[in-house]
């Protein structure tokens, strides 16, 4: 994609993400990404975009983060011709997961991952919606690397600058098509 | 896809989805997709498969049901150049929606849709992975129709014919990869 393209494919998608206030506690505005989706084209060219600056990685997985993760990360990973991996919340994987757990602003939260779906060799590309915090996304790294897997990099929809995403990331190869 | 290359698809789905003893709970066994997704190819050829008896249909969205229906149901819209529409449990959706309820084994659970989603004159395919005994698919059915849209049918992974979801979804359109 050229730089033309995807300044007007920025143009377009900060058009169609709308703001939604109080969501989902008060104070938080949610940016809410089900515009996108709805318009075909554009979520077509979205996830081409989301996958086109790891098209020459040898990415063989692309892992998508619960839930917002697997609607972008399914159809990027059919982009790349890669596998699917599904990172979720604890007791939703059937088979023997490997567990991480993170800090939230108050409390853990856990992700997991099934035991055989990544292994030494891999080549990982992690997908989701929003980098805020950081906190899942590093958390996802983390149990990727320890099932032997290397993460390539992380692509996401958007980027929240005035959250310390960035840095929980930090060394780490991340792409976004929108930094607000 | 010709007939040939459906049957063998289905040998190599019947192949790669793996039986799960007693999850989520004893006595159940879980029919497990993750490695279907795992085999990048496998993965393309499913969900174009699950597309395909739609092709002509003038599908304008697909709806996926959270969170597995995310995963083959953003890919299918693709395939279909139809928009995509999360339907999702209580409290996931930022902006208005529409709820439905539906019985449980024991007890009740609901999904919900944004009101601005869907609308008189849209052409609607469900996707999601397994059939089973059709509540979930039945509610969206109806919180589809409610916003004034057409389900055109339903594409699934799976159904498990051993459970009552062809009499829940009876007198629609239910397309399947794989009988169990």
């Amino acid at each position: 994609m050229d730089h033309a393209a995807r300044t007007e494919l920025e143009r377009v998608l900060r058009g169609a993400i709308r703001d939604i206030p109080d969501f989902p506690k008060p104070g938080i505005v949610f940016k809410d990404i089900t515009p996108v989706l709805l318009d075909a084209p554009l979520f077509h060219r979205t996830t081409q975009a989301m996958a086109a600056p790891f098209a020459e990685d040898g990415i063989t997985h692309v892992v998508g983060i619960e839930s917002r993760g697997f609607i972008l990360g399914a159809p990027i990973a059919q982009h790349l011709g890669a596998a699917f991996v599904p990172v979720r919340k604890p007791g939703k994987l059937p088979s023997l997961v490997e567990r991480v757990q993170y800090a939230l602003e108050y409390g853990l939260d856990a992700l997991e991952v099934h035991r055989d779906a990544l292994r030494g060799g891999n080549r990982v590309l992690i997908a989701d919606d929003v980098l805020a915090t950081g906190g899942t996304a590093r958390a996802a790294c983390e149990v990727i690397e320890r099932l032997g897997a290397r993460v390539v990099g992380c692509t996401f929809l958007m980027v929240l600058s005035f959250l310390p995403g960035a840095a929980a990331l930090s060394g780490r190869r991340v792409e976004t098509l929108i930094t607000y």
